[in-house]
């Protein structure tokens, strides 16, 4: 259980977050609500800035968007002076909503769509991530087509396999991602990029993982891409102005995982910091500009959901079931990666775990699991349940499935609290259904 | 591959369906583009309603909402004579859009809100099948509200194990659906019913898996559930209506699939009707309205999804990737299930298969696959890749995941085309988003 800074114990005997009782958030938008907790995005996003600024200086930390891609988020982490990746055209579309400063953007993607190349450049993207050979041509001409030079990184293969979930590898020699450095192909794309006149090569970017805790993973991609600096230059004679080291630090979910503070993440982007310090010091190449992009850490811990328990359904000896009124439409992971999560009864908070559950939802499907036997407080039909570390990969992943709305998500700051993401109305759930006259 | 009915290839080397080309599909609508044949739904649809109506008499087809809730899809049902499933108020909303006649519906889950249950009695819905001991009493407050006596039917566990992917099991002892038969919990439920005033106990149901070929299955659940109508009437002296035996027919993804036309499908229904026909007359009860749910068999080979080849990348040895303009955030199968497809290069659909690839989608996730190492015509960029069986579980699945636009879907009849979901805009992909004055 995590009940860091502001998640707290009140004195009713509830959870609390951002200085509100969770009760009372459940009274004021009703269940299931997804809520955010603006101390805390802004607490370690200001931690991983900070260091980075006093470690390393010239760099930035960039918001991975599909952790969670809403319009508040952006202005609070632009007002921070973060960048953020982005994805797609929606994406991009969002930040620029949310008041994103264009050139604090970085595009990735496997497979951009010509639209989408053609909208980030229109509007002045800070950085194209090329990650496939075709991709140059199609980033020459958008950038033809607007009279500007856009720059560009390219993604590497370092080979470098953090130990995470095999399902959330990114970066082994198998994948669709980026060109290996071993094979050759990673010098050949970055050479091709000087055949275009409307293309920067700015540097280079790398993603080794996710939900990694071995900062040593880190430190051996710091060392193989500034290696790989050095033979830009030293046979290429080519360049590199900008370091992108990727992210994908990883967070607490049970208490399995470490919890890690404010300071603790801090102390991941010094490590990253002094290691690129002393690899280009060794190795005598200029300092490039340092992106990292510490993925759902900025985010995943910020946030909870809060259920109403509805059916319970004990299976004596095999399962106790605690139906809650969300599931697999708000919250898939379980069901896509057996993930795990925890939970506290938030009315009951202050008592005892007393219980072994399995948080199922309301979908009509078997693998429709939150969190499966779990320690718990004892529940009845009506009571509060919290999901703790739901503020990455919930709300941006939620679907309409089961014809389920996705429910609402609240930030909370200071004792106050408002929508970020509004309701969804069921006249708006079907405006786009449309029956043809031959039917 | 599965080229049945109006999916042929036709002189031009291109996938047809529904006799119009897939490559003009394409570029009327772009792609990715969800296309749904009319004529299939309708000719499975009418061989499951006019055998059961043949071979049974009274009883009813019931359409499952969660494998594709759209008001197009429940004009085209109903309009044929068919019944609906709904497990939610979304689901239900959509189909009185549609056009459903509410008594003609009946509504499953394991935990259906207070507000979905008020919705449905407020209604007229035909059924609501009650699957936890909590619910006959909202029912019953609902129907009191309303002034009626709503009909209700009783989910049971038969014990029934239909040998499918562990994930889609929902009828084992271990389950958050229904009451054991075996337990004695069926009992207890059906029994407390009759304390309710505005209830009326009209029947039972079982939903035994999903995905099933072995069609014995059915007919074990049919003895079962027959005997439980003697149990009820010779222990209890209550009368059963209704005998919904619920469904999961298998449907056709890859070879490795039977390919059931719609005559084998009539061989189902068929087959459960001489089962319940033989156990009524052996076991001397009044013969019940008999529910099937066919599931996903309705409508799943209807569909076919069009998508745009982008990069491909081959990965010497290991892997051949071919990226579509798809992804998990429009058909998550393989993410959740490791769900099998088979495919074809639509604009090349005359050549023969000559590539072992792997459509990938254009999503940040390693696992985010559509179809791993299938046979394939050689493509390249700007191909069109069509995927077959999508019509269940695809568009009632997908997500904005990565800031990715939900793609429309068309139906298609004899020559002609419509939409039935609309595209999204990006306005309205942003439409609920808020940032609050505190930020």
């Amino acid at each position: 259980m995590n009940l860091r800074d502001t998640l707290k114990i009140n004195g009713a005997g509830h959870l609390e977050i951002g200085g509100i009782d969770t009760v009372d958030l459940c009274r004021q938008y009703g269940t299931p609500l997804y809520a955010l907790d603006y101390a805390y995005i802004k607490k370690v996003a200001t931690a991983f800035g900070e260091t980075l600024r006093k470690q390393y200086g010239k760099g930035a930390v960039a918001f991975a968007s599909k952790a969670f891609s809403a319009t508040a988020v952006y202005k609070l982490i632009s007002d921070l002076g973060l960048f953020s990746d982005v994805v797609s055209k929606g994406e991009m579309y969002t930040a620029l909503k949310g008041g994103m400063a264009a050139e604090k953007l970085v595009m990735h993607g496997n497979n951009k769509q010509d639209y989408e190349i053609d909208y980030a450049v229109m509007n002045g993207i800070g950085y194209i991530v090329v990650d496939s050979t075709d991709e140059p041509e199609i980033i020459d001409n958008a950038a033809k087509k607007y009279g500007v030079i856009q720059k560009v990184l390219v993604r590497l293969n370092p080979g470098v396999e953090a130990h995470t979930h095999h399902l959330v590898q990114t970066a082994r020699e198998d994948s669709k991602f980026g060109f290996s450095i071993k094979s050759g192909d990673a010098d050949t794309a970055i050479k091709r990029l000087f055949d275009y006149k409307n293309i920067r090569f700015s540097g280079i970017h790398c993603h080794i993982g996710s939900q990694i805790f071995d900062r040593n993973a880190f430190g051996l991609a710091a060392h193989i891409m500034t290696d790989y600096i050095c033979k830009l230059r030293d046979e290429f004679g080519i360049t590199t102005d900008v370091l992108n080291l990727g992210g994908g630090f990883g967070v607490h979910y049970t208490d399995k995982d470490p919890l890690y503070t404010a300071e603790d993440y801090a102390g991941y982007v010094d490590f990253i910091a002094e290691a690129v310090n002393r690899n280009v010091a060794e190795k005598k190449i200029p300092k490039p500009f340092l992106i990292i992009e510490p993925g759902r850490s900025l985010i995943a811990e910020s946030g909870i959901t809060l259920y109403t328990v509805g059916t319970v359904k004990d299976i004596k000896g095999i399962k106790k079931y605690y139906a809650i009124d969300g599931g697999m439409f708000e919250n898939p992971r379980y069901a896509l990666y057996r993930s795990e999560y925890s939970a506290i009864v938030a009315n009951k908070a202050g008592e005892p775990f007393g219980e072994t559950v399995t948080l199922t939802g309301k979908c009509c499907e078997s693998g429709d699991m939150i969190a499966v036997d779990i320690p718990l407080q004892k529940a009845v039909r009506g009571d509060i349940v919290a999901v703790f570390s739901t503020g990455a990969y919930n709300y941006s992943m939620s679907s309409h499935y089961n014809g389920n709305l996705t429910p609402p998500v609240v930030m909370v700051k200071d004792g106050k609290s408002d929508y970020i993401i509004k309701p969804e109305s069921y006249e708006d759930f079907v405006k786009n259904h449309n029956i043809p006259d031959f039917i």
